[in-house]
């Protein structure tokens, strides 16, 4: 970590405790996953044991660690941060030692991801207290990315492209998705990813269900193929992006729906803007679909946000009345699904900026025919 | 899935229900994670979406899936269960949807590793329910392995001492830990694992810090190095072992130490038998280590129990009364850790068995010279 990147971290837990006040909320507990990573670099696997950040409203930050995770816990940024760090042995209650340093409190949020069993560990420690979600609170935040957050999601972009510019060669007739979905899982570390989130090949009538991963389906000569995939990167960025495919040339009707969805997703992508709702973009692509008459055929949300999850906010969903605001990221991913036959997605991951958006994902966005 | 498979998982319902029923819980709400999959089959990625199996005291046992999910969740093991599938649309409310499946209840179990967010949405979903962790119901199941879960042990217990075989031609002087973790990481997954979770090559004073992972540290002659390794088998179970290594004939001390740590770890063992608490296997190997003075430097429980998790019930630690019984399956593991200088571990997964035990892992406990 550069000093640079340690005063954004204090920066956020200064910002984060505001927002924690804002909310009516007296203290902040944090467990390891994306929101602990996101405010104090320590990217913690989530085990059984008590790992737990505490932000009262006033005092000191504290975190809560097993001492035999010490030594890792100042490894990473927390050595750096200023924040005592309390470590608890194995025999002792780490749910009540965390209620003492909350102390008085009426309303307490915790992370998003916190696991249920420490979720009511915490309850039962501090009794009469009110648990909320923290999640609200901390998206306040990890929705605006910094430009250095901005450049994390760029490159992850172009490592996620780097993919996507293979996947042609690993498509053939007579291949598996499987076997197609293991030298994707190949390129995409290869690209400089350290984990391989997700790889989706949904050939033929596979495409109709938009989260089907693999299969031992064969491809056969004539399928479309849906190729949507992601990573995370050594810096904890996501990338996620979905292009298309087509084993020989496509038959007309696919190929003049593809081409309605390839107009949607444009469409979408260029109404991004500051000031545009994200209801408002998840209407323009679902707009265009309905007034082509493919309205019945896009079941879900034109996006999610991403940053240090895949899925995170904002949501591109209608009833999200969330107005954008540079720094904002997110996909615009819009898809037909017709059961039985085969379905289609076109995905980019889009930042908000000061005059418009910028694309993450520049590969071509034509239904490629290896 | 074979039709042996789905009479077990309709099985496990069928016990789970029984157990909750002990405990005094109305319903059992079940997220993606270990719990699912082991009730289910189905190993659904862990997403903001809601998904919940649904186990009432009485009644239909259904699944509430997102709409775009029902395809996965159908071609995974839940499409044979006989389990009443009730998809949500994205602009529904699934948590009132979910809270309208349990009807009346006064005590609603939410499994261990549910989001924060899903616990409380639920919470808040079911005014004057109070929510338990279905952590202790379902372990109840869990903790007891089939046969086939035994070998499904016994083979991941196989792949990863395939993977300890080769580890002594990855360590040389003049490597760092982390050239040498991603030799490992490739031959994790080479002996089968679908995933690599977690490398540890504690080299020198980094075999200190129990949870050390991999730095830029690079190998000294004369180095002790803990190398504790472990993934995850296609059908879900894990693997975890730790051997020691040296680079060169070790000091003599240190070897002393060494040679205490591998009694220990021996005699906690050959402890394990049905009858035997898991406090009592635990002061097994610390009353070893107490009595040669090391007492002080073995700063962790013994073990945990392993199988969907790498880190389940039963724990082998102090306070746990829990008695040992055929099939209950998890990590002896005693440590030596002395700051600054060096650590010491050694790590078999070992299953109870009606006349004794038996060990997952084959390698040669000895500290191994390169």
């Amino acid at each position: 970590m550069t000093s640079h990147d340690i005063a954004d971290l204090k920066d956020r837990l200064r910002r984060v405790r505001a927002s924690a006040e804002v909310a009516g909320v007296d203290a902040l507990l944090v467990s390891p996953g994306p929101d602990l990573r996101y405010l104090t670099g320590y990217d913690a696997i989530p085990l059984e044991r008590l790992t737990c950040l505490v932000v009262p409203r006033e005092g000191d930050i504290r975190i809560v660690v097993p001492a035999l995770e010490v030594p890792a816990a100042m490894a990473s940024a927390v050595g750096q941060l200023d924040l005592e760090v309390v470590a608890w042995q194995e025999n002792d209650d780490p749910y009540a030692l965390t209620a003492s340093l909350v102390g008085a409190a009426e309303h307490v949020a915790v992370d998003d991801h916190m696991w249920a069993s420490k979720v009511l560990a915490l309850r039962d420690a501090m009794p009469g207290v009110h648990q909320v979600a923290a999640g609200p609170v901390i998206a306040q935040l990890r929705m605006r990315k910094s430009a250095s957050e901005i450049a994390s999601l760029v490159r992850a972009g172009a490592a996620i492209d780097a993919v996507h510019a293979q996947v042609g060669g690993f498509l053939e007739a007579g291949r598996t998705e499987r076997e197609v979905g293991a030298d994707i899982a190949d390129a995409i570390l290869a690209a400089g990813h350290v984990s391989v989130d997700f790889v989706i090949v949904a050939s033929g009538p596979n495409g109709a269900s938009p989260h089907h991963e693999l299969s031992d389906r064969v491809i056969e000569r004539g399928d479309t193929i849906v190729v949507d995939i992601g990573g995370t990167m050594p810096d904890g960025y996501c990338s996620d992006s979905t292009r298309m495919y087509c084993v020989g040339e496509p038959d007309a009707e696919v190929y003049e729906e593809f081409s309605v969805l390839r107009l949607a997703q444009a469409a979408a992508v260029a109404s991004v803007a500051p000031g545009m709702s994200c209801e408002a973009v998840d209407a323009v692509a679902r707009d265009y679909l309905a007034e082509a008459g493919l309205g019945e055929y896009f079941i879900h949300r034109t996006g999610h946000g991403i940053g240090l999850e895949t899925h995170e906010e904002p949501y591109i969903i209608a009833g999200n009345h969330q107005v954008l605001e540079p720094g904002m990221a997110f996909s615009i991913e819009p898809g037909v699904y017709r059961a039985g036959s085969h379905g289609a997605r076109i995905e980019d991951i889009v930042i908000c900026t000061p005059d418009g958006h910028l694309n993450c994902n520049r590969r071509p966005h034509d239904l490629i025919v290896v």
